[in-house]
């Protein structure tokens, strides 16, 4: 018997896995990243066979990875997250470096980052299991990284945003419209909750549903309005 | 450049992880648990080559793990983590079932549990990555699940053991006793804070490491007090 619920007690962090092909640079939400030996340092990353960036893993074999920090806004998790490089430069208006190995290196709200190697490819049906050696690796800022629990309880508004300032009549009002209904949105299952609003997008705790301007967009994976669903 | 505080940035969760071998059982903390792939479920599990859990699962090919809850007590994570199973049998005492393929399952303080059957071995210098098809996955418990992370930081005693209950004179007892000089464990790292004390050993907050009494051992790995240092 396999309980599904099972698996979200084991535990990931978030990060930004990049790549490169030839000129071209792509990178995307990865939560599979472990370190597996320390003397030489080794690191595995399991990345989905369908996306652009394993293609570019596949040609280049280097991979970059930046750990991310709990302040990282939910529009950088989800242009990284929902958002296919063949569509969209997901490195416009970012900030980053190429390494010495010339992978790219996302830096903003990165914590620390690596540059690595593969040396070995595990094919596991779906994904494909990287074993990199670490060509590089640095610290940023020492504070705490992003988990991947911390980034869903977020989305399902277990945690306001940390961008969000707090006070005591603010909590009143977030009380007192705890009632109102809330909206999902059907492409990345966040969670629009009135109680809490948008605040990065300028959308106050407070404000229903029906009365958000149609231009705004997902926070997370950028679609739009009438993407979102009721909720019972 | 590999700056190794750069890897603290990566996050973990803690297991216990099992074996069989014929009627032998054993059992290890690890903390490089993850699945793979969703359809079918596949985990992998990383384990050093020198533990004796490593030798029964190449023999047994079964694994069990057990995802634990952030109440489980220091004494349980040393036994499982800092002695080896060629010392002391690390099941007496200890609640556990047989799964359905024979592999032990640990409960005291799980929150969920696998039984995993190995499909492919990588090896990878001190470690081998077991590729794991999930045979049995169940919740035990809903509650949130003890992180690499949220262990160190009790470990360093960032975060009080939830055992501890807290009122405001203790408080006040603990600011005044915070020039007291730290001890540390030579075997496992753990620190003894005269300020936290060790409550589940009987030990209260404000008794200098001097006064603890001489047949007490470090809850973590269970060495005596003659291996403690006095920190600068």
């Amino acid at each position: 018997m396999i309980d599904n619920k099972a698996f979200y007690k084991l535990s990931y962090g978030l990060y930004i896995v990049s790549s490169v092909s030839e000129d071209k640079l792509n990178a995307q939400i990865a939560n599979t990243v472990f370190q597996i030996t320390s003397d030489p340092a080794t690191v595995a990353v399991s990345i989905n066979k369908k996306n652009l960036t394993y293609e570019y893993i596949q040609k280049s074999k280097l991979i970059g990875v930046s750990a991310l920090s709990l302040e990282t806004p939910m529009d950088q998790i989800g242009r990284f997250g929902f958002k296919s490089g063949r569509d969209i430069n997901k490195f416009e208006g970012i900030s980053y470096k190429l390494g010495e190995t010339g992978v790219p290196i996302v830096l903003d709200n990165a914590v620390s980052y690596f540059e690595l190697q593969v040396e070995k490819e595990i094919d596991v049906l779906t994904h494909t299991i990287f074993i990199c050696k670490v060509v590089n690796a640095e610290l940023i800022k020492d504070v705490d990284a992003m988990t991947y629990k911390y980034y869903q309880d977020i989305k399902r508004g277990k945690i306001l945003k940390p961008a969000v300032s707090y006070d005591e009549n603010k909590v009143e009002s977030i009380n007192a419209t705890s009632d109102m209904p809330q909206y999902i949105c059907s492409v990345c299952g966040y969670i629009y909750d009135p109680a809490v609003g948008d605040p990065d997008s300028g959308i106050l705790p407070g404000t229903l549903f029906e009365n958000i301007p149609d231009n705004w967009t997902c926070p997370i994976c950028g679609v739009t309005k009438d993407n979102f669903e009721k909720m019972a």
